[in-house]
C-alpha cells in the first residue's frame, strides 16, 4: 500500500492542491440521502432477497467464522430462492453443459487433454467456437444468431409451429427481459399490468421501478390455485373504473409460487380475453421443464395456443436456464420470444438491449446446451439421461413428501404442486402470535418465518411477499433441499412449538 | 415437429376451444405499435450499435453466405466498438484467466487432466470453488463476498487508502451499474446530470430511458480534449437558469471517445466543484489499465483524490473486465465502488440489484482474475507477463501509427490519445458532401461513415453519436485492428477519394 502511494502525485501535493487541502469544507455541501433519490425506487420490494434472506446470510457468515456457538442450529438452509446448485443443496450441474462450457473457456483443452471429453462434446464445442469466436467478445446484442437459430428449432419442435430466430432475444435470465418489457409497456403513471396474486415479486418490483400500476387478479387456492377468466375480467373492470389503463396480462405457467398448471381451455380463454381487451400477453414459462407428472399433464406453451387459435395477440414468452434440470442460475441465461410483434417494436427492443451491449456469453452457451441436449445414441446421452432423470425424480418425490407431511400438521394446508420448485402452504397464525407480530411491526407470516429462521436456520419467504387474500397467511419454500426427512422434521417441530407457544 | 404436436391437446380441440376457433376476431383488437409504448424509450439513442453497426452485421452475413460478389471488400472490420476479442481482431484472451474459468466450469478437470493446468491455477480454482461453490448458483446479489474482498484489496493497494468490501458491488459490466445510478439520481423530469461532450453514449441513453436531462460540458480538443472546471461551472449556471436541478457529474477518465487523461489539479478541482454544488461524482474509470505512456503519466483514481482531499463528496467509481488487457467483454463483469455513501443508500442499491438476482458468475470470476493477476515467481507469471505486455505494446503502437497517418491526411486532425482504445479524428467535410448528406437526411459525419463502410467494410461511429461542437465533424474508431498498415491504407484511400469526389 505504502509503495503504491509513493508513486502518486498526491503525496506531494502541488501548490494548487495544498491550497485546496487547507480550505474548510464548504458549508453548502449536502450529503446524499434517500430523500435526494428517485422516490419511485424506494417503493420497490423483493421479498425473495429481503429481510429474511439478509438475516440468513448474516447467520451463515456467523457460523462460518466459528463465532456462533449460541445459535440453535448448525447450518442455514436457504429455502427462500429457487437456486438448485447453491451450497448446502448442491444439485450437481449437468456434466454435458459444463464440459462444453469448459472447452469454450479454453478451446486448447480438447488437444491438451485428449480422451477426457466425449467426442460429441468436443464436436459441439468446436462448432460453437467456429460460430461465436471467443466467448470473451461481445456478441450481437440480440444474442448469437447461431444460438437463436437453435432456440427457434427447439420452439418449433416443441410447439409444432415455426419460430423465427429474429423474434428471439437471448437475455441475462428471464428477469432482465421481464423488466425491459414492463418498462416499455408503462406509457404513463396510469398504465397498469395484470398480475396474478400470489405472484413472483419481480413483477411488482419492476412495476414500482417503472412507475406503473399492478392490477391484481386472485388465483383460487381451493381449486389448486387455478386461474379464472372471470376474476381477471372483474379486475379489469375495477381497474378501468379507477382510471387505470390496462396494458398487459402476466401469466406464470407453471405458477410461481403456486406450481399450478393451466388447462388448455383456460389458456385459450386467456388469449381471447387479451384479444378483447387489446392486452399484450406476457407468458412467464421458466418452469416449463419442472413438471412432476409430465406424462399426465404435459406443458403447453402460450405460443402454441396463440398459433393454434390463429390469434393476433401480441405475446412475449420467457424462458430461462436457471430452473428446469439445468439449474444454471449463476450463468444468467434465458431468452424471450416475440409473437405477433411488429418489426418496429422489435427494433425498439433491439435498441434498448444494445445499450447493455449483450447478454453474458456464458449464459448464451448455457441456453444452447439446454435447447440442444444430447440425443439417444450420442456418447453423452446416457450420463445426461441419468443426471436429468435423477433431478426430476428427486424434485417430484420431495414435493410429494413435503406436501403430505405439511398437510398433516394442525393449521396447515398445502396444494401439492404439480410443477415448478415450490410449495406455498397456508398457515393459521394463532391470535396471540398475530398480536405479537403486530406489536413487533411485522406481518404475522413474516413473524412466523422469522421465528422459523431464528430457531431452525431454515429461510423461507412469507406469503405477504407474493400477495395473498386479506386475513390469510402463507409462506413459500423450495423443494430443493436434500435430506427431506430431517428437513421436514425441523419444520414440523418448529410449527408445533410455535402453535403451543402462542396458544 | 409433427410428433411433438401429436401429444398436444390442441390438435383435438375441446368443444370450448372449437367454439373459440369459429368465433371471428374481435374488431376491437388494437395491434401493438410504437405509439402504444413508453414514449421516453423512443428517445434512446446508442450510436455504437446503431444504423452503421446493423448494416455492418448485414454485410458480414452476406459475405458469410457467399452471396456478396458485388461488395467491394472481402471482410467487415468492426472498428465501432471496443471489443478486443471479436472475430477478425482476435486479441487472445489471457491464458491464466481462461484456465481458471475452465476449472471453475468443470472442477473435476484438475484431476482428469493432471499436469495440464499450472499449479497456481489449480490452487486458485480450488480456492474459488471452496468460497463460491458451483458457479451455476446465484451468488449474493452484491457479488461473492470473497471476490469483493479481493477487489477491496486491489483498490487499497492501488490508492493507498482502505476500501471496504461492503461498499463494492460486482456488476454485469460497468454499463449495468451506470444505468442503475442514473435511474436512482433522476428524482423527477427536471433532474439533470453533467456529461462531457464528446461522451460515451451510454450516458445519454440512460438519461433518456430514465427521463432525466443531460447537462453538457464541452471538452477542449485544442488542448488534447482537456476538461475545464470553468466550462462545467458555466454549464451548471445555464442549466439552473433553465430550471434544471443538477444531481451529478459524470467524468470518464481516461476518456471515451477521447482517450484523454485528467491532470491531478483538474481532478482535485472537480472534486471541490462537486462539493460546492452538492453533486454526486460518477467516475467512469474502465480504461484505467489502458495507458499508452503509463510511465510518464500513471493512472490516479478519483477515490484516491477524494480521500487525499478528505472530501465528503459522494463518489461512485466504475471499473470493468471488458477493457484493459483483459478484454473479456462477453463475460459481462465489472464492479462499482461507493465512497462517502450512507448505509441506507447502499441498502437501496442492494435492494434494486437483488431484483436482478446477481451478476453473472463468469463475470465475477473474471473480476477476481483481473484484480489478482499472477505474481512474479508464480508458475503462471511469465506467460501472463508476456501476454499482457504484448497487448499493451500493440495498442500503443497502433494508436501512434494511426494518429500519425490520419494527421497527415488533408482535412483531418487527430489528438494522439494517451489512453483508452480509440482515436477521435476531426474531419472537414467538403460543402458538396455536406449538401449531399443533408439531401439524404443524414448528418455529414454519418454520411461519411456510411460511405466508408460501403466502400471498405470498415465500420466506425460518427461523432454525432458522441456529441461535438456545432459545425464540427468527427468519427470514433478503435485502435484494436491488427494489420495496421493495410487498415490505415484503406482509410487513407477512402478519405482521399471522398474528398476528390465531393470537391
Amino acid at each position: 500500500m505504502v509503495q503504491a502511494a509513493l508513486h502518486s502525485p498526491f503525496l506531494h501535493p502541488s501548490r494548487l492542491l495544498r491550497r485546496f487541502l487547507r480550505r474548510p469544507l464548504p458549508s453548502a455541501m449536502r450529503p446524499l440521502t434517500l430523500d435526494s433519490l428517485n422516490p419511485q425506487l424506494q417503493q420497490v420490494q423483493y421479498a425473495v432477497r429481503g429481510e429474511l434472506a439478509i438475516k440468513a446470510e448474516l447467520y451463515r457468515e456467523q457460523l462460518k467464522s466459528g463465532a456462533a456457538h449460541s445459535l440453535p442450529f448448525e447450518k442455514v438452509i436457504s429455502s427462500n430462492i429457487g437456486n438448485p446448485q447453491q451450497k448446502g443443496l448442491d444439485q450437481p450441474p449437468i456434466t454435458f453443459t459444463r464440459q462444453i462450457a469448459a472447452l469454450s473457456e479454453w478451446p486448447a483443452l480438447a488437444d491438451l487433454a485428449p480422451g477426457v471429453f466425449p467426442e460429441d462434446v468436443v464436436a459441439r464445442a468446436k462448432e460453437l467456437h467456429s460460430e461465436i469466436g471467443s466467448i470473451g467478445a461481445y456478441s450481437h446484442s440480440q444474442g448469437v444468431l447461431f444460438i437463436r437459430k437453435n432456440v427457434a428449432k427447439f420452439i418449433s419442435e416443441r410447439d409444432g409451429h415455426l419460430a423465427d430466430p429474429d423474434d428471439i432475444f437471448l437475455t441475462a435470465g428471464a428477469s432482465a427481459g421481464v423488466s425491459l418489457l414492463i418498462n416499455m409497456l408503462i406509457t404513463d403513471p396510469t398504465a397498469g399490468i395484470l398480475i396474478p396474486i400470489p405472484q413472483y415479486p419481480l413483477y411488482t418490483a419492476a412495476l414500482a421501478q417503472h412507475h406503473g400500476r399492478g392490477i391484481s387478479y386472485m388465483l383460487d387456492e381451493s381449486s389448486g390455485w387455478s386461474t379464472s377468466v372471470e376474476a381477471i375480467s372483474d379486475a379489469l373492470a375495477n381497474a378501468r373504473a379507477e382510471g387505470t389503463s390496462p396494458k398487459a396480462l402476466v401469466v406464470i405457467n407453471p405458477g410461481n409460487p403456486t406450481g399450478a398448471l393451466l388447462t388448455a381451455e383456460t389458456m385459450a380463454a386467456l388469449v381471447r380475453l387479451c384479444e378483447e381487451h387489446s392486452l399484450v400477453l406476457l407468458a412467464d414459462e421458466v418452469y416449463q421443464n419442472n413438471l412432476h407428472r409430465a406424462a399426465e399433464h404435459p406443458f403447453t406453451s402460450f405460443k402454441k395456443v396463440v398459433r393454434d387459435l390463429r390469434s393476433p395477440v401480441p405475446l412475449v414468452s420467457f424462458h430461462s436456464i436457471s430452473k428446469g434440470v439445468s439449474g444454471e442460475c449463476g450463468r444468467r441465461g434465458g431468452y424471450l420470444e416475440l409473437t405477433n410483434i411488429a418489426p418496429e417494436v422489435r427494433a425498439l427492443i433491439y435498441k434498448l438491449v444494445s445499450v447493455g451491449l449483450c447478454p453474458p456469453l456464458s449464459g448464451q452457451i448455457g441456453v444452447d446446451s439446454m435447447v440442444r441436449p444430447p440425443k439417444a445414441g450420442e456418447p453423452s446421452y446416457a450420463l445426461w439421461k441419468q443426471e436429468t432423470d435423477a433431478i426430476h425424480a428427486a424434485l417430484a418425490e420431495r414435493t410429494r413428501v413435503m406436501a403430505r407431511r405439511l398437510n398433516a400438521l394442525p393449521g396447515v394446508s398445502c396444494v401439492e404442486s404439480p410443477g415448478a420448485l415450490y410449495l406455498f402452504p397456508k398457515i393459521e397464525i394463532p391470535a396471540k402470535a398475530a398480536a405479537a407480530a403486530r406489536a413487533a411491526g411485522k406481518e404475522p407470516d413474516a413473524f412466523y418465518a422469522l421465528a422459523l429462521l431464528d430457531e431452525t436456520g431454515i429461510c423461507v419467504v412469507p406469503g405477504s411477499g407474493f400477495g395473498q387474500k386479506a386475513g390469510e397467511w402463507h409462506y413459500r419454500l423450495t423443494c430443493l433441499c436434500p435430506g427431506v426427512e430431517d428437513y421436514v422434521g425441523k419444520l414440523e417441530r418448529f410449527h408445533l412449538g410455535f402453535i403451543a407457544k402462542h396458544a
